[in-house]
């Protein structure tokens, strides 16, 4: 099996990891924050889009990280993680989280452009946190492309066995 | 260079490619035709989301009518397009349009999604065509699964040689 830049169980794939965990992470607590001191009516639960992008981004978490703890273990014990079946695995889970990243990041920016362009609802109602809307959705499209990275490298090395 | 189902130049490829055509021509068509007989506020070039959906789905009428007359082609004159350059310029072409397409259908589902479950505004207001941009937007995810079936066929492709 070829190694590529971000292959699993190498620093290049432990650091990419670490990025994606960084910005779902962050967009999640930007979202989250966008809630603090506004009325009920505005909170990001409201909308099923907003939560969607949650929902999305916590799995991305959870993924990355658990894939960064395997990737340091396979470091520090200097095992090598690249066998076909474990990397098949990854495949299938990185394409999963991609296009639900790419759907929740499009859905969430369906509504805030609504909002903000269509029926210029921001300038209307100032209350509502749009800008901290739009901060969380572009750190989620950042997200999806480290994960759509990850997810062609998968690939590649499946497809180079 | 092997043999997929959905391989350029084979029946099955050409198929696949007019079942995107079919699909995303009956997107465009509901969605333009929920705006016949409605108040102007009602139509769909109203909204950002529903704009870029159109244009999403007009790209990929596009590339879908003419990758089929290449198939076409290819197969009334036993012509064979699987060379490398080729298959890599048609695996990009269609990792854009399936990216496109997916960001496109949903976008337009969160915009859905906020009107007919979030606000109520489907119900509030009969006079929305919601059902047809509904419907257009549940042929997009169609168009998008097929697609996203020709790029990984022709991914595989290109990994194969």
């Amino acid at each position: 099996m070829k190694t590529f830049f971000g292959s699993p169980g190498t620093v290049s794939g432990l650091l990419l990891r670490i990025v994606q965990c960084c910005f779902a992470a962050a967009s999640i607590g930007t979202m989250a924050s966008a809630s603090i001191g506004t009325a009920s009516a505005f909170r990001f639960s409201n909308y099923t889009a907003y939560c969607y992008l949650v929902a999305s981004m916590g799995l991305q978490v959870l993924w990355s990280t658990g894939l960064a703890c395997l990737d340091a273990y396979a470091l520090r014990m200097k095992r090598d993680l690249q066998n076909p079946l474990l990397v098949s695995l990854f495949v299938v889970g990185d394409w999963v989280t991609a296009t639900l990243s790419l759907g929740a990041a499009s859905s969430s920016a369906g509504v805030t452009v609504l909002y903000a362009r269509d029926l210029d609802f921001c300038r209307q109602q100032p209350h509502l946190p749009c800008s901290r809307f739009q901060i969380s959705i572009i750190l989620a499209f950042v997200t999806w492309f480290f994960v759509a990275a990850s997810s062609l490298v998968m690939f590649l090395l499946v497809a180079s066995v």
